[in-house]
């Protein structure tokens, strides 16, 4: 049954569920309790799940147990639509293959976001041929293009990221550096959320930055001041460099929740090896042959994964963690930074936050007994459940913190 | 001469003066030229002459030398307006003090910069008894009246200091950082923009922070975005930690320069002794028991300050530089960072200034024959110029580089 203490009261209801069976009160029944879906987003990416997705994994057991992994904590996908490796050449989209893998999630039930639209990084090398208006329409029209096209199977976005430094990259020429430097950051914001609000106008869009400094709050209120709407902040939080701890992590909070906006934590790393040196300031910059994951080091990211998740749900801003990949292989920057090894096995911080995700926070199939007028009783974190009796279910959802009155009837 | 070669030419004109006495050409006759006022503000706080200015100098000839030591290299003054200091007790502010100081700047013709309106350091300590409406009412109503007040006598301020940091300052308890935390950092800057603007709309209003990173851009470009009129853009550059060097000063001046506005180095210090550790943050950290000025010390810092001086000027956007203190006497810091001793000789860098302002970039007293015409050619800086045939003169001002033709009547 849920941990349902002070910390955690804005993501639990008590609820009351008058249940009917027939038309008549259920009374002093047992009947079998199960939560289906945390409300929270527990997210991750589905990179290395989109191949699965199309069929065309080259290891599909291995694949399929990834998968099964992956659905045993996270309820929430983020799908990479770089520009430059989504469209290498114009005109040339990988629309079918994300589509295909974002629709196998949808169809699951896990919400799907894409990452991202606008970015300086990984952007289309062939925007440099192209003049600073023309890679702002080549911008809005990509925007257009994938938001209206994936909305259904899509419908939040990274619309923009890492707009502090977007005009003062300068560790290579590009497109959407040029274009932000000739324009400024914040119309550069208006454009890209213009064009997405109207490609899909029921999408979450969210403004992405690892910046956790000054800068992005002075972004972020002259974004807001401008009149531009912002539906959810993503605050990068890679942790490469070692784990914040919650004082760190509060105080970030702190700052960031003063906008009154949802704040989801868009791109969690804790490793469970060596610690990237304090000295590196662009993380690409650190370059290792090998990465390892090692027992001690283990230990250490299952603690700090408790620490971190713990620290995130007790904010009541936070509604999404975004893990940044599950399964060492294939991992940004070779880092041991999953909670499963790249041979597959799960690391104690899988285990741990499947116990927290689906124990602690959530309510696995737990027998209770209706009273005399056919009523539960049950505190649960808010999402989904499903209440059974018998051969007849009935499914009742937990929208807000607080006391619920539900009345459900058994089909 | 001037220095006018290249990098300097928008500093620069080529006048053509057609002199005329009594109504006629003055042909072939020698006159005396020379520059009395540069129009680029080479700037210095004025704090310390502000008793000399109000005949109260605990030492009248020592203030008297610092006097004529400013005014040889100087030609604008920044004085101080810290609430805490200016206003301690609520409604007893020490204005006639500061106004016969600002007078006596401006009867001399250097124009007077009041620094700063709004600032979370030094504040008045009462403000934390009010809430935050009525601390907000406080800071608009002390604007107008400093504004109002010394107008004529100070037509330019800092209006607002260091708002990157403000909201999230968390050294002490002070009342402008719950009030800007509270309202936003934009909002406190249309506020006090629009009192200070309707109290003086002549006033040359400016912006001014010591954070040089995309912090200050950002906010730079919210507070522009949000339509707030700014005048000039202030940075800070306080090299207690080391002489910045040109490829720092140039990639600033790359990134503020973007916004089209005139850039003013505020509060420029470099040191003639020690370096201040680089991990020294906030610079009020550093203590020592004594701070001295070392011959070593004394020759780098004349280079550096010929190379910094260089840079700026070179630079289009920079209209002034204000240097943070003659004498080292009174330091803020304890910092050897004047380019007068504490005994009132003058460093190695106060000569070379000295050298800078009134030879090479000025025009000292010359003798020129003026053609059959009664034309006089020279190419100097942009300021004030006097022309002197006998015992009649002639005044001309050089506003726009480039070619300038120019009628002057002796008279």
């Amino acid at each position: 049954m849920s941990e349902t203490s002070g910390r955690f009261r804005h993501r639990t209801a008590d609820a009351t569920v008058a249940l009917t069976l027939d038309g008549e009160p259920l009374a002093d029944r047992e009947v079998v309790l199960e939560q289906t879906r945390h409300r929270f987003l527990f997210g991750c990416i589905g990179f290395d799940l989109i191949d699965h997705a199309n069929g065309t994994a080259a290891d599909p057991e291995g694949a399929a147990r990834n998968a099964e992994l992956w659905e045993g904590v996270f309820n929430f996908a983020t799908l990479p639509f770089y520009w430059g490796r989504y469209e290498p050449e114009r005109g040339r989209p990988d629309t079918e293959r994300l589509l295909k893998a974002a629709r196998w999630f949808a169809e699951r039930g896990h919400p799907v976001k894409g990452h991202p639209l606008a970015w300086h990084t990984v952007t289309a090398d062939w925007l440099l041929d192209l003049d600073n208006e023309s890679i702002a329409r080549a911008q809005v029209e990509r925007i257009e293009r994938e938001v209206g096209g994936f909305a259904g199977a899509i419908d939040m976005w990274d619309v923009i990221n890492e707009v502090v430094i977007m005009p003062i990259f300068d560790k290579y020429d590009n497109g959407i550096t040029r274009l932000c430097r000739d324009i400024g950051r914040i119309p550069m914001v208006r454009m890209v959320f213009d064009a997405a609000r109207e490609a899909n106008p029921s999408a979450t869009l969210l403004l992405n930055d690892f910046d956790m400094s000054a800068a992005y709050e002075c972004l972020i209120e002259g974004v807001l001041e401008a009149g531009i709407r912002i539906d959810a902040l993503g605050l990068q939080s890679h942790m490469h460099q070692g784990y914040w701890g919650e004082e760190k992590t509060e105080a970030v909070l702190d700052r960031f929740s003063r906008y009154g906006l949802p704040i989801h934590f868009t791109e969690t790393t804790i490793v469970s090896g060596d610690i990237m040196p304090p000295e590196i300031v662009d993380l690409n910059d650190h370059v290792v042959d090998s990465w390892p994951s090692t027992p001690e080091g283990e230990a250490r990211q299952a603690d700090e994964i408790e620490r971190h998740y713990r620290t995130l749900l007790a904010h009541p801003s936070v509604e999404a963690v975004t893990y940044w990949g599950m399964n060492d292989a294939g991992m940004w920057l070779g880092a041991p930074g999953g909670l499963v090894r790249a041979d597959g096995t799960p690391k104690p911080s899988y285990d741990r936050l499947h116990r927290l995700v689906n124990e602690e926070w959530g309510t696995p199939r737990t027998v209770l007994t209706t009273d005399a007028e056919g009523r539960l009783r049950f505190t649960g974190f808010l999402g989904d459940y499903r209440i059974t009796a018998g051969d007849r279910r009935a499914d009742v959802a937990l929208v807000e913190p607080g006391e619920a009155r539900v009345e459900a009837a058994l089909a």
